[in-house]
């Protein structure tokens, strides 16, 4: 078993010199400082809640509209100018650095990634593409567009963690039991590593290229890591995820994964500066298991902005008073915007959470 | 809010003398007692996986095959004489029981159970019928037969708990998010409750003819459990389980839901003999979250099933150990059986299994 453990060094490009949005709430509380207003954004706030999204996208491809510099810049500005939110995420895809390297995989609506010729053996690891920073110029492109338009709005970078990606290449597509991913991290060890490895190191170059393109912070999003025991994740995917994120050093780091309650101690320790929650567990609990000194950001269930008007108040109530209690606190959802969710009841959460005492 | 806390209380049918099967491994650890070997069984071992299900299974739908008596007792004896397992599990769905009262319900092959007219006000709840012991003979002929059967070993009954029965009505089928579901508990507290409060009367109506007819334990399976935080779980949840477990005293009651780790205190307060625990946590420290005095039940990942025999057989070692430092164990899977799971795998962990010391 081979588990590199020096942080990945990709080739930098010549970063810009980075904004000074030294004041922006979002920044401040990231850093584990005392922020203005308690500062809120939305994983998947770009998206299918917003109707002028579902009319950008008419008849362009998911991976097309991430790689398509003026509509990814357009996309992203939607629910900051709609909502008031106090940062934009990068319109992306977790598989975004996959197609640009030029791996075979494509978004079918309804299903999500399907890989055409699934990795599950050490000859299919050495056959993967290496991500290049000229592969993701599209994206670096648009970064440097929504510079230009986002104000004092920081931008949040965006990449999927290798466990993550790793799931998707070697079951093929979306999976709800993760069997084959599972089976290979067990029975092939060595194979299992060398993609992680590749997949680490693929995620570096893509966030590395969003830092040096000027993003303000970046989330790491392990959708699926909850899917595995902690003796698991320490054993098959820290190693992995850390490497990718001890060589970020410039912007606050997010680590995010949906049912993570049991692994938040870890995924802090693979080198969170801010570490998300789901709804499942009370943020100032969320921050003791995370060490006891990071911001979290969380953690609203997205399913409670189906509610009545004063049931999401009184949980935005509890939770920005949760967060009073940890080291630091952005608000978000526990999760990403449900596509059905009404984008009226997202601009009126935010106005409510700028209410909350900090 | 109207939570009714008094036990259920259905017309009891006439029981007949329950067998005695003092000796047996399963209900020797069931009840906290020292087994002769390690008892296991496997949540859906009558199923997918085996081919002589799918032969039998060909031609006749889910709902049809769960109310055919001389199909559901061979179904459910099929995994028992295979793979020599230490209990039978009832062959049920979740939705049997609505079904069975006259909800129009249907398990579309590929999707799960689809739910004619989603129940969602409170003139939906008044509309739903009850649940009387005659809809379910079927079911009870099929204990009748299987006792006939199985010589010593131990039935367990099976039925879904009122939340996840609730999501299914709600949502009107198969819900990731269950957005619909947390939002009447909070928006109509009232008709959750009266909704609660219907399917577990259905739910206790169910159990209390398996036991009567004879089933030597039963499960409560709360699949969807593990979406919800702790609060949510005690506020909405936990008092129409419990109402439930209550009138449940002749056999041991096993309470099992996914992914609910941060769940198990107050799953065991809810009545619970046996903590029913998926593949996240350690079995020891489950036990200790269930109130360090209940047996627990569990615990092996099932996708580790698809892995290479030494994984297999290391993985078995170590639950066995964490079960040996619990207040008992019946040893299962973590979840059900996958479909694709090779036969052959579990019947050599039955055997695995039965070497542990204990």
């Amino acid at each position: 078993m081979v588990v590199h453990t020096a942080p990945a060094t990709p080739a930098t490009p010549a970063a810009r010199p980075r904004r000074d949005l030294g004041s922006a709430p979002f920044l401040v509380a990231a850093r584990g400082g005392r922020p203005q207003r308690l500062p809120v954004w939305f994983m998947r706030q770009a998206g299918r809640s917003l109707p002028e999204y579902r009319a950008l996208r008419s008849g362009t491809g998911m991976l097309q509209a991430c790689l398509t510099p003026e509509l990814t810049t357009e996309i992203t500005l939607q629910p900051v100018r709609r909502h008031g939110v106090d940062a934009a995420i990068l319109f992306s895809d977790i598989v975004v650095p996959l197609f640009a390297a030029g791996v075979g995989v494509d978004i079918v609506a309804g299903t999500g990634p399907v890989v055409a010729e699934p990795v599950r053996t050490a000859a299919d690891v050495a056959r993967l593409p290496e991500l290049t920073e000229d592969h993701v110029t599209p994206v670096t492109d648009a970064i440097t567009l929504l510079l230009g338009e986002l104000g004092d709005t920081p931008l949040i970078g965006f990449a999927g963690a290798p466990f993550t990606l790793a799931s998707y290449l070697i079951e093929g597509g979306p999976s709800r039991n993760h069997e084959r991913t599972k089976a290979l991290m067990r029975s092939a060890p060595d194979v299992w590593h060398a993609l992680l490895g590749r997949l680490a190191d693929m995620t570096s170059t893509f966030l590395r290229a969003q830092i040096a393109a000027g993003v303000d912070a970046v989330q790491l999003f392990d959708s699926w890591a909850g899917a595995l025991s902690l003796r698991d994740y320490r054993t098959y995917v820290l190693p992995h995820s850390a490497r990718v994120l001890a060589a970020i050093t410039e912007v606050p780091r997010i680590h995010f994964g949906v049912g993570t309650g049991e692994l938040l101690g870890a995924m802090a320790e693979a080198g969170a500066d801010v570490v998300g929650v789901d709804w499942r567990i009370p943020l100032d609990d969320a921050a003791r298991r995370a060490g006891g000194t990071r911001p979290v950001q969380g953690n609203l269930d997205p399913a409670v902005l189906f509610a009545d008007p004063g049931s999401v108040e009184a949980e935005v109530v509890r939770i920005a008073a949760e967060g009073r209690r940890a080291p630091g606190h952005v608000f978000n959802l526990g999760h990403g915007v449900l596509p059905d969710t009404d984008p009226d009841v997202l601009t009126r959460l935010v106005d409510l959470v700028h209410r909350q005492p900090v």
